[in-house]
């Protein structure tokens, strides 16, 4: 379905879906996320074929959101691991995840919950301003023109 | 490179990227939250077939994601328009983009800004807990069973 890159269209959503747009890598991610780090591991719980694994996990390196560790030079056997920037993606991962709650499976449903570390309480991320810290959501800002914008 | 639906996979990602995970589909979103509704727009500032897009907006209005709207009933012509499940897909949207911007394109590089409706300042959305209002990340939650669990 995908005509051409998306890598040259001046638009960040459009350029992190170069990276994260396959449906694998962000399974991977959500595995990644749960703690998961061995190959073997991320075959059993994704049923996906090792070379398709391969070939994700690769480009999840090259493009800097996981890293290679080796747990066992000898044998040239790796851990995979998100770096920051990996890590940076949690907030997508997050609402994915909620919206998928919300209007899929719908409430009672969940899966998983998150709980608060440190605190007595179970969580739901939401957005705020970082300004003034009140809720955002799609009709209380307004796009404008950032300093990258080309027209 | 799917090998089968994630339809029956009991994960809200994986649900959710069921609907959403194809790369077109997030391209119209972003273009229906920037307030684009005609089909003929979605042609020209996305350089997509009009074979994949009737394809993709006809998915988006099956799920739910998207309505049409008469706005030429005489020739059957129509506007197509976010829901509120489609618009609870903006903190996806959003976190998407904005991860785009910090570990892509990079700061100074952003082709679109966030104005606060109502307030004098730019803002960054940023994920809190519903309970506390603390920031969230991936080091400060803890993934537990929900009610869904399957295992």
């Amino acid at each position: 379905m995908r005509k051409a890159s998306f890598a040259d269209m001046n638009c960040s959503v459009a350029q992190a879906l170069e990276i994260v747009g396959e449906w694998w890598t962000l399974l991977i991610l959500r595995d990644s996320f749960l703690g998961i780090r061995r190959f073997d591991d991320f075959v059993e719980r994704l049923g996906i074929s090792r070379n398709v694994l391969t070939t994700r996990l690769d480009k999840l390196v090259d493009t800097g959101i996981l890293e290679r560790r080796a747990y066992d030079d000898a044998r040239g056997r790796y851990d995979y691991v998100l770096t920051d920037k990996g890590r940076a993606l949690w907030p997508v991962m997050t609402t994915l995840r909620q919206w998928g709650d919300e209007w899929i499976l719908g409430a009672g449903n969940e899966p998983i919950l998150l709980e608060h570390r440190d605190h007595e309480h179970l969580t739901t991320a939401r957005l705020t301003c970082d300004v003034c810290g009140e809720p955002l959501d799609a009709r209380t800002v307004r796009a404008v023109p950032g300093p990258g914008a080309t027209n």
